[in-house]
């Protein structure tokens, strides 16, 4: 009997896990919110992952729990570690990547670096943060946001006002000169083995992450090893298991500062599916199995990941851009198509940076508006 | 909506296109003869493929129909045309792949090189075939052998007595000396566009396949030209539609003669999951679905393919081979272990041919009993 796999979440994360559970020979379980999901091929439960209930009755039918998404509440995943079942990451761990007051603090008490912050419960509050960082400040909601949802960046508190709508205060950032973005994905076993891929450059627009290169361009020596400690300690002191991705600013100072945190395979670790010998969705399966991990090198000197926000996957373009572009990998969600919905990735691949970029903005162009 | 690819069986070759169908965001549906086979995850049918009905009724739930493997009767398969449905590869190319003595005839009638062989009816006509022949021949039944069933070598006739039940000729082929097995696989559309793998060294023991040199060593040039060109032929003159391999054996006077066809997915071609830009399987539901095929090349300088004959694929087992070998990539086909039956396979790439065959062979000795 091969162990199974139980994802809460149907979506492209638990979908992108299906290829390698297959060619591992593991069973993979999805619970999902309805049957025609992105990962419609493995759900075996249909229900509400709020509902203990449901989600215990799922658990019961696999050997280990993970998760596509990290909105599972902490209510429900104690219970579920109270009754036995192996949960990976495990709840505690995971409030670090549901709480982002919770993650900005342990972080802190942890000497790593980060933005200036503070937890802040009224306007007042905050527009003294403001004064003190120059004027201008990020504004996050503690809890839920992902994609730019739940970020504003603000000169007053009042622009935010509406957020201040119960008792829980709100995270105040610095807003960091940074020159790029960059992600350290990693994953992490219960028993403790770690493996890291290249720290990677993420290109956002709108807030929205949308493309990525590996490795980041001129990170090898320092800039890689301090995000790979970064994140090493992270995993070590938090008790990550499975897939992490930090993403970082790099300051126009030179300085790498934590952005956010994601337990979970990541969009910055998308590129690995093609890109490395081992990709984040068969290390994610590995790693919450307890299972050694596989070798992280890179299967060409550059890859780079373009996503597709649908759009349109008509079949004249997805035939178009096969035959364009022979060498790119494409990657599709089974999603609806809807103007600004990520239906899809692309990942090139080779020896010439620019000519990888271009191969890949090329395949994906045939899916924009 | 993406298109629908129809399978009909669910044995590791049909588990095996499931990956990159959720990869390049297309439905794939299987038609198995049990729920509990390779291919479980995409079964949405259960019966018999010699039924017109069962299959009839599964082929009107897809865009397009294709095979896990070689057995459905061209009745069925004519019907299946008959009736409007897509079917790839088409039964006047398929009749080539289950009928060895009309794969004879009509390689033969192209000129391509084959070794000698004949049509018998009788001992007298066979024994009269051995005694031409050096005093050795191979007799094959026309229909259903593979992995070195229905195939013995014979001083005699006598030695197959039993085959000869019927009206139905046995075919008889002389005993070529070859210095080894080559494999060439390649990939054709409906509408003409044909790719190429590399050709590759197959090892067989005990008459099946148990491990694959990608590309065959010493091949580059005029070797890899003469099996392209034989395979090309082939695809074209019986209208080959999806993966086609080719076996060859390379004799000892350096010629390539084509031992046998296979009309679909092949044990010699399973190296390109991990070592090919695309994979043979991707390659085929591009094929079949008449897309743009993808790119060919090789990932690595070598790739080496181990078969995996089970034995035990016990959780000790599994984790041991991953410790030990973290950049072989592990294949297993849900099946469950007996003595002798391919339950998986390994992949091993790199610069150094002796390296990755040692790397191959000890990730799949785990497995040994």
């Amino acid at each position: 009997m091969s162990p199974i796999i139980g994802v809460i979440g149907g979506g492209q994360l638990a979908r992108m896990m299906v290829p390698p559970a297959i060619e591992l020979g593991l069973d993979i379980r999805v619970l999902a919110e309805a049957g025609a999901v992105s990962a419609a091929i493995a759900v075996t439960a249909v229900g509400n992952y709020r509902e203990l209930e449901t989600v215990l009755a799922f658990a019961r039918t696999v050997d280990v729990v993970t998760f596509d998404h990290e909105h599972v509440p902490q209510s429900i995943l104690r219970a579920l570690v109270d009754a036995g079942v192996a949960v990976h990451p495990s709840p505690d761990a995971l409030q670090f990547a549901q709480d982002k007051l919770a993650m900005r603090a342990r972080l802190s008490e942890l000497g790593l670096p980060v933005p200036d912050w503070a937890a802040v419960a009224s306007l007042a509050e905050l527009d003294a943060f403001i004064a003190a960082h120059g004027g201008r400040a990020v504004v996050k909601t503690p809890h839920g946001g992902y994609d730019g949802k739940g970020v504003r960046v603000v000169s007053t508190g009042f622009e935010v006002a509406d957020w201040f709508n119960d008792d829980d205060p709100l995270l105040v950032e610095e807003l960091v000169e940074f020159r790029r973005e960059l992600s350290q994905v990693l994953a992490r076993r219960p028993s403790g083995e770690i493996t890291l891929w290249p720290v990677v450059e993420s290109i956002q627009r709108d807030g929205v992450c949308a493309e990525v290169i590996a490795p980041a361009p001129g990170s090898a020596g320092r800039l890689a090893d301090v995000a790979a400690d970064i994140a090493t300690s992270i995993a070590e002191n938090l008790g990550v298991t499975g897939v992490l991705a930090v993403e970082l600013f790099e300051t126009t100072d030179d300085r790498l500062l934590v952005n956010e945190l994601a337990m979970r395979p990541h969009n910055s670790g998308h590129w690995s599916i093609d890109g490395s010998t081992t990709s984040q969705f068969e290390q994610h399966l590995r790693a919450v199995l307890d299972l050694p991990l596989g070798a992280t090198g890179c299967r060409e000197p550059w890859s780079v990941m373009v996503n597709v926000f649908g759009g349109s996957v008509d079949p004249k373009r997805f035939a178009a851009a096969l035959a364009d572009q022979p060498e790119v990998k494409l990657h599709f969600y089974g999603k609806e198509p809807r103007p600004g919905r990520k239906v899809g990735h692309v990942t090139a691949g080779g020896d010439d940076l620019d000519d990888v970029v271009f191969r890949a903005r090329a395949a994906a162009a045939f899916f924009e508006d």
